[in-house]
């Protein structure tokens, strides 16, 4: 469980490189619900995630949110450190999912060593790639594809991520990912209820039908 | 008016990269309304924009059209290359809105050069975070903003880019750009008639009042 095995491109770093970066690294431990990061004004370091989960969102004016993508183990977080890309003119959140610990590469350490390293630079450019194609994604499913399909397609990935389909989950938290509001996931899910696929409990929604959510979410 | 002059970062170049891509580069020119790439299947090569004016936007499976972002001169074209980024996984298309010359790098050739060179490693990863930027705005946007805000705003841009408040385009045009209908584009703008801010005539939008529009866009 070293960070030398979790960086996706370790053995592409000179060693004067690794050195830079294994006297430089931190490990921080947060629990679920922290925000490790608060828009793009502070630049906190790069996360490579040890264990744990983290979600990435945007905020309106008014305080909603939508989920833009989420990180898992071994996935690198770029935007806690969007200071070192003076393209990236957007704020993001952070916030641990569950309990969370990562790897921090300061951002001065990164930042050096991707000028002129073509192997960094390039792994940048993937990463950044990778969070494009989320975004692109995102876009064609708010514009192109209707709340029951949206809702249905979420409980689904979440089942997946969570491996139950017993999800302790509200429904303000749903809103929250896809960047809908509280009122109207509820009605949505009682028609699911009422229809058979789910069934709603106390901050708990169990899928009872997954065949027919999935024949709606396609 | 030559390549060296338009390629952003040129002098970061090694003569030697600087001799492949001189003896790989083509130039094309075409007329408004040609469609330069068409998905990501196929995969072109990277354009610099010599003058003119590039859209690329997304289709919905029922031929619906929203624009993620314009291009214009000097401006690099990434997404006409996208096969050398495994991590892209959306198609794009990429449409003349003027009549256009680019010049052509093969994507082999910047691929090559990419692979090894930080500089242009760098470079590719700040046209895709200018990219990502774009595409969340457009999130935000098509999540949080009005349709008459979206509308205004639209309009406004145009007089920019077309240096002019009388914008030659129509209702169908604009609905392509923003992701919405026809029909709803031409009750909308009929309504901003009605306000006084814009007068409509067969293929033509002027702008009649500029700050009440401004005050909508806000």
């Amino acid at each position: 469980m070293d960070f030398r095995s979790f960086f996706p491109i370790w053995n592409k770093l000179t060693a004067e490189e690794q050195n830079k970066i294994e006297g430089a690294i931190t490990t921080r431990k947060v629990e679920k619900g922290t925000v490790l990061h608060d828009g793009s004004s502070d630049c906190t370091g790069l996360f490579l995630i040890k264990t744990g989960q983290l979600r990435a969102y945007i905020l309106s004016e008014e305080g909603r949110e939508v989920t833009i993508y989420r990180l898992f183990d071994r996935d690198v977080c770029l935007f806690s450190a969007s200071c070192m890309m003076r393209s990236i003119q957007f704020d993001i959140t952070i916030e641990a999912e569950k309990d969370t610990e990562v790897w921090v590469i300061p951002v001065k350490v990164y930042e050096g060593i991707m000028e002129n390293s073509a192997p960094v630079a390039n792994f940048t450019s993937e990463l950044m790639a990778s969070r494009l194609s989320e975004a692109m994604w995102l876009i064609e499913q708010i514009l192109w594809k209707s709340l029951d399909k949206r809702v249905s397609a979420f409980l689904l990935e979440e089942a997946i991520i969570e491996e139950s389909d017993k999800l302790k989950i509200t429904h303000e938290t749903i809103a929250n990912h896809i960047g809908s509001h509280r009122e109207v996931i509820t009605r949505m899910l009682k028609y699911f209820q009422g229809e058979g696929m789910v069934k709603l409990s106390r901050g708990a929604i169990e899928i009872t039908d997954k065949k027919k959510l999935q024949r709606l979410s396609d």
